[in-house]
């Protein structure tokens, strides 16, 4: 009666999803020689957690309003996989900006990344693909390739304050296509997109009938003169599925607070995508209530002041890199206009000894103690990104020994130039 | 350039993942009937929540841990996404019953069902099977459908304490089967296996080369006189993926702090298994770090007295629960040795007026005010699952209500022998 299975070895293999579920920054990263100079501190300009160096703190509001959640019943028991009424309701006065919310518009998930994993998700199949920026963050990929989501990269144009091309996003629209993801404010570029911007890519989605994904996790950190707007707030037809948390404006990116806010003024999802992600956030059944329970009053309480010193710091420090590495010879910054990324062409031509960016990011480890990371690990060569979040002292120190290091590898006669000047 | 898509009309379609992610418990119970008699308060014995009635907390020290947590800088920042070191090193020193267990063997996950779906996800490909036990809680089916992973089940044997129909259960290996769900103490039955039950088992996969996965959720949950045995401390060559975490017996299902614990002690699943949970573990970068930075204190520091409580509490419940419904005419309750439900015949020729156990549960909430989930939700028709976690008052009400149900609905004949025994 018992059927024995023709294998008689143990043979257990990882499925399709495991194995093509990769991170590339951490392949990339893993694959370099990051040996720092033992005689120079190691300073690291590559972690996106701005908690890293504790210069950063949330605030004062949110710790305490989970102190006074753990002593609530509520706080403990099972929440609607959605997330708790309550919860939800404060998120979407929270997002009031994003245009019209109801709570039952909202989500709640396991930080940003589950957002943006429900959402893929819950739109896309097998062979089907998303489009994404290039330079992007990697996790569009991370979340898609294993499912056989296929993503397919739109340009940013490095001279146009990393704007959208907006012929290039259009052309790679096909059949198969089921979500743009427009990830504003930009990791890694520091970009903020201007409502003009926004509509003309609005116009694109519009047209070709493709749905939005805004991956908006940078929310609200735009520096002086420049304003944030949601792309939801102003489409008039095209769905959005905004994808947020409390991660990086409230620094708690380990507490895995994020959420999904539904805009379709025109009901195109109707009531099958609500339902889709109804139905995928029974799989792991939402975020902590701890941090669930909570959240009505980190969101309410939190003062404006707190986010206002917060982005005061990052834009200083913004405007601190850029400052000292204009004039590195060999390397070009881009402003960035929010987030707390910049990212800096490094012209390749004028460091022939290195192949590529890795192996100038290498040697610059190597020699300074100073780590970027490589484009490569955001699809985009001849690049270098760092991170604004560190403290200022650290920043100006790496600033300064990425300049030695871009004069004493750039090619003899910028060389030549530098030392005549000097 | 561009090119404009077929379809001119917004069309936007869930995911076959998303469409076939469903709750067969919540599905069958949408369709239910459920009004309460108006006059009686409703009892809800269907939650599998032993937080809801607040009869049941967690332990101080487990909220003195997260307090502390709070103030520590390392609960803020991202946690490597397999968990904070510490944490596992937790994980593995509180698995030790479960054989040896490093904290390499240790994956942090937000709650139980995450841990489960992860293990599935990483070892099955759609087109695959897995085994699961009918009864048997639905999860199992939620989390693999979606991906085209198929169910099969075998059979437990309600008179044999739940136990494995073992031919059955190696019937159901096929050349797809790439893992044997075992749910030990089990939600519905309340069933524990004795070790020699789970030697059994272990020589079925090992014969047939097919991993275990272990939802032990319920680990410790057993009554006195008899054993808890993980089946991983007992397992020679078959490689076992024990599911667990601080949901039940720490009450605090809401917090969503699960682990996986990987058992090889051949050698069987290679580095491929592991990098596989690994990978999966990066899509949303782990549970909460507030909660792991407190898990070693807490997994250290509470007290015994504490489970020894819940436990004793949740036996003599079960004890009530038996007694009195043993003598509810058509019923034929099976007594529970562990885990906190219980599951109840009910012998539907003896109620001819109901054609099935989901008509019978409608009833008894429309007369009596009470709700337990029909067997259908677990596979299992003719059968009801209560849960014995509720107050004791309200159970032995609930019981009392469910005995004059029976009474008044049963057929003739055994009405009038009731009559004459009364
Ligand atoms: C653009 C972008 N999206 C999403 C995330 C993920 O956020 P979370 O930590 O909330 O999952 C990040 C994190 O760095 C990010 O930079
Ligand atoms: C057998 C079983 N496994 C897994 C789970 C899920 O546990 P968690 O809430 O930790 O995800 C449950 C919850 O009821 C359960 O009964």
């Amino acid at each position: 009666m018992s059927r024995i299975r023709s294998s008689q070895e143990w043979e257990v293999r990882a499925s399709t999803l495991a194995r093509k579920t990769t991170n590339p920054i951490r392949q990339i990263v893993e694959h370099l020689q990051v040996e720092p100079n033992p005689e120079k501190e190691l300073i690291a300009l590559s972690i996106g957690d701005p908690t890293t160096f504790g210069n950063l703190n949330p605030p004062d509001q949110l710790l305490q309003a989970v102190r006074e959640s753990i002593e609530l019943h509520k706080s403990r028991g099972y929440a609607p996989s959605k997330g708790h009424y309550e919860a939800r309701v404060a998120v979407a006065k929270y997002s009031a900006h994003q245009g019209e919310v109801s709570p039952e518009d909202v989500i709640l998930t396991s930080g940003c990344s589950h957002a943006i994993e429900m959402v893929i998700t819950a739109i896309a199949d097998c062979g089907q693909n998303i489009l994404i920026p290039r330079p992007g963050f990697s996790i569009y990929q991370t979340l898609s390739e294993g499912f056989g989501i296929k993503t397919k990269y739109y340009n940013l144009l490095p001279n146009e304050h990393w704007k959208i091309d907006l012929d290039d996003l259009e052309s790679q629209i096909d059949d198969d296509t089921v979500a743009i993801v427009i990830n504003n404010p930009s990791n890694p570029c520091g970009s903020v997109y201007d409502k003009e911007h926004l509509y003309e890519i609005l116009e694109i989605a519009s047209r070709n009938k493709v749905p939005i994904i805004a991956d908006e996790i940078y929310e609200h950190f735009v520096f002086a003169g420049r304003q944030f707007t949601p792309i939801s707030s102003i489409s008039k037809d095209v769905p959005v599925l905004t994808c947020s948390g409390l991660t990086k404006r409230f620094l708690v990116p380990g507490w895995r607070m994020g959420w999904v806010v539904i805009h379709d003024r025109n009901d195109v999802l109707g009531k099958e995508i609500r339902l889709a992600l109804s139905n995928l956030s029974m799989r792991i059944l939402g975020p902590s209530a701890l941090i669930q329970t909570a959240l009505p009053a980190i969101l309410e309480c939190t003062p404006q002041s707190f986010f206002d010193e917060v982005l005061l710091f990052i834009e200083t420090q913004a405007k601190l890199a850029y400052k000292e590495l204009r004039v590195a010879p060999g390397l070009r910054p881009i402003e960035p206009q929010g987030a707390m990324y910049m990212m800096i062409e490094i012209k390749m031509a004028l460091f022939p000894e290195f192949k590529d960016e890795c192996q100038f990011v290498e040697s610059l480890v190597a020699e300074q103690s100073v780590f970027c990371l490589p484009g490569q690990c955001f699809e985009y060569p001849n690049y270098m990104r760092i991170v604004l979040t560190v403290p200022e002292d650290k920043l100006r120190e790496a600033c300064q020994r990425i300049t030695i290091f871009c004069k004493e590898h750039v090619i003899g006669e910028k060389r030549k130039e530098i030392e005549t000047n000097d």
